[in-house]
């Protein structure tokens, strides 16, 4: 199941894609209005923490719509909603894993990849949404840098998570931009600062549930900037896997439902190139993962 | 006006410390019963971001309480109540300054003090009462250390500060310990999940309304390790002033209503000791500020 956050006349909403059509379902409108379940979650983290429950809820909600006289009224438009980050918010800062795809360790200047994972965080204040048009940061940053990154959406509160469990603590997967401002990000030495300016994390455009990832350790990551491919790898070259991942963060920080989890970039960073080279005003950034669906932003 | 967080009968509260009494009013049951003012806000953060204002409200809660015939029943015993941190949960990651001492960053290797804000953040799962008894991490780190700070407490949303208008955004001040796996602090370079592990964060005993602190940059700052002075600096040693921190930060952060600020730790470290000396379990860590209080913790 695909899920997104939108904003519809002013209200923060959620609910899945419509099979073959760009629109989406208000599953909350769908349980005020016919109150299929005891009880449904108001805020898309609550259902997360609810697992796989929440997708067989949504499709509980979405198959009473569809047989409803009222199902105009429960469908709407993506031209008709304002997308939102399919998180809005996330409970903690993002996590991020730095240099964990060996090509771009290479091309940061790193003579191999790093033995024990580089974990850094972005604010949750630079959330941003599919579509949104971004600030270049003028003033603030010469060295604003791309770095597409398939996220791991935590979909259960967990600390010292064996490794041969960290799937039952993922919920599914979406799409990041993990915007950096270089400069900012050598000066400060710590990557905080460099990795945190407005609108440096968008996210999306969907959650999808991990039912629908068959291989997660093997989907290409395409990014283009203007139309050109920049960065073009597969989620198989990374340096410590998606199991990995969640079993070593947890073993130092608890994991809560909501978390996002940005796996790392490949090859192919503005930086990387030569000469480096950096967004922008006017520049498209698009993001691209199999099965998950492309992630844009044009900057200004 | 000093506030602290709590738990009465399972419920987390929010007040002020009676005056010249170890005991606490339960502003939000005087409210409740009392009806004094037209709204009051139930969570902390919500009170923070009205500003002077909320003290004002506490006040008129509290005085209304005093002449009430009720008033055992709005006043609690510090020995009846569970602490909590004064911000339980705080909106994004708690904000830290690295080498914001000179000493400091000399005993930390450092040639000098950086030219730039170091500035890394532990996630708020971290966050620990005065008085908690936290763990040692046996089997996680086999170098955790204290690091007493000076903490600032962000009462208004806020970017591009000017910093003149720093202290406009500051509600007030508290105490951190900022603790610190040093062996991962090393390892994983960035310096997340060695200041991240749950309990690695304690604050309180209260907050203090930033009016009854006059010069919060000429404030002593004294840490000992089971009654040993190890740490006793002022802030005015600071290499970045409060004003700085807010100021540099906002630029580059989007700081909101109860975002917590460490302001770096003056010179007398564990790691800096010769040998490197660090906690072991039965050991008591005290820091104290002056005009604020003592923030005390066990380790078992």
């Amino acid at each position: 199941m695909k899920i997104l956050s939108f904003k519809l006349n002013g209200e923060v909403k959620f609910g899945p894609k419509v099979k073959k059509e760009e629109a989406v379902w208000d599953v909350l409108a769908i349980q005020e209005e016919l109150e299929i379940l005891p009880s449904f979650p108001t805020q898309i983290i609550d259902g997360i923490a609810l697992g796989f429950d929440f997708v067989e809820q949504i499709r509980k909600l979405v198959e009473a719509a569809s047989q409803s006289e009222q199902v105009a009224k429960f469908k709407h438009s993506f031209s008709d909603i304002e997308w939102l980050s399919p998180i809005p918010r996330t409970p903690k800062n993002i996590l991020c894993i730095g240099k964990n795809y060996n090509e771009h360790a290479k091309e940061m200047g790193a003579l191999e990849a790093p033995q024990d994972l580089v974990v850094f965080t972005k604010s949750p204040t630079s959330i941003a949404a599919d579509e949104q048009v971004l600030s270049i940061h003028e003033g603030k940053t010469d060295a604003l840098d791309y770095e597409g990154e398939l996220a791991i959406v935590i979909g259960k509160k967990g600390s010292d998570i064996p490794k041969n469990l960290a799937f039952d603590y993922i919920f599914g997967y979406t799409i990041a931009n993990d915007l950096t401002a270089r400069d900012l990000q050598e000066r400060h030495k710590q990557f905080f600062l460099g990795k945190s300016l407005d609108g440096s994390c968008p996210l999306g455009p969907y959650i999808v549930s991990k039912d629908e990832i068959t291989d997660p350790q093997n989907l290409t990551v395409v990014t283009k900037v203007n139309g050109e491919v920049r960065q073009n790898g597969s989620t198989n070259d990374m340096v410590f896997s998606i199991e990995d991942l969640v079993s070593i963060l947890s073993k130092y920080v608890t994991l809560e439902p909501g978390d996002v989890i940005l796996t790392g970039t490949p090859a192919g960073v503005g930086k990387g190139m030569n000469p480096p080279t950096f967004l922008k005003a006017g520049d498209e950034v698009k993001v691209s993962i199999q099965g998950i669906g492309t992630l844009s932003n044009r900057f200004e």
